[in-house]
């Protein structure tokens, strides 16, 4: 079946949000990264001062929570999850699109139009390049990266019980560092 | 760096050795695959009988006796392993060339000129390709698969101390199922 919607999960300074923007701009289609997601979240009446205290991002915020008691109810961000989990079915529904992040390949595993690609690369690239893109100053760029890690997989394994970064759940993985940023783009085009 | 030596890893069933041999047909290069590979092993003087009793190919061969007592000395697989270690390193020394199996993105992770692919797809797909390429009349193909999948992860773990499917340990992993044996070979060789 022809793929409309190209999900890409990455590693954190792998580069996988420049190029999920590089394909959709050369498909001419929108690249919706975590920062888009949530603004819709909150056009869609969820409370910003929620999704700065929950996702990913925050400090301590997932991995704290994650593990929580939730016999008083769904915590913070079992509602963000939810509420994106609702917005990346609608953003499928609607048009060809690209999505980074936000477990989109889990969320869209039943819809045979979705590609879902997955990128990654060794420390020393993500750090350079953490260092060089984001202007990141820390002592230990590799430390930072570590940490994300383990967010991010802690994160995919609770909301979606699979293990993050296993090649059998992607169409394709790509690692952006011996391959390139442009080349990944440019394979990930040739297959939609 | 250029990248002269690809190895190929994948899961039964999957086309990864038609893919090695698409590839290598069209780069003009040799692939060697576990057949070959095993007998340059008997031309150097290793064992016929050894080998068939040894390797993942043995009915019981190599999950029985991984987790044998070696307070004896090395297993047969011990030796063959060896054996084709050596094989492989020196394949890499002498020729670009395609290398299906064998743990050989393992045996040469050190050779920055060699490209590392992972080939998987999902179980209908590959159940329904060893039934037709291969003929196999097994009552249940899922059976078989999932007995060689178990097979080869506990081969590459026990000799390489990594996760086996594991995309970090690729530069590229490709779902033949959802692209195509004859796109995924040229996705492969373009990046080389």
């Amino acid at each position: 079946m022809e793929k409309r919607i190209i999900t890409i999960s990455r590693e954190f300074g792998s580069g996988g949000r420049t190029i999920g923007k590089l394909v959709a701009e050369h498909l001419n289609i929108k690249c919706y990264d975590a920062e888009l997601i949530q603004k819709l979240a909150v056009q869609s009446g969820f409370d910003e001062s929620y999704i700065k205290e929950a996702g990913e991002y925050a400090p301590g915020g997932f991995l704290a929570s994650a593990f929580t008691d939730r016999s008083f109810g769904p915590t913070n961000e079992d509602r963000l999850w939810k509420m994106q989990y609702q917005i990346i079915r609608d953003l499928a529904e609607k048009e060809p699109c690209v999505i980074v992040g936000r477990c989109a390949d889990y969320i869209l595993r039943d819809r045979a139009d979705c590609l879902r690609g997955f990128i990654h690369a060794d420390m020393k690239f993500r750090a350079d390049r953490i260092v060089r893109v984001y202007g990141e100053r820390e002592n230990s760029p590799e430390a930072r990266l570590k940490e994300k890690d383990k967010r991010r997989a802690a994160y995919y394994r609770f909301y979606t019980d699979m293990k993050w970064g296993d090649a059998a759940n992607y169409h394709i993985a790509l690692d952006s560092g011996v391959i390139g940023i442009e080349k990944c783009a440019e394979i990930i085009e040739s297959l939609v």
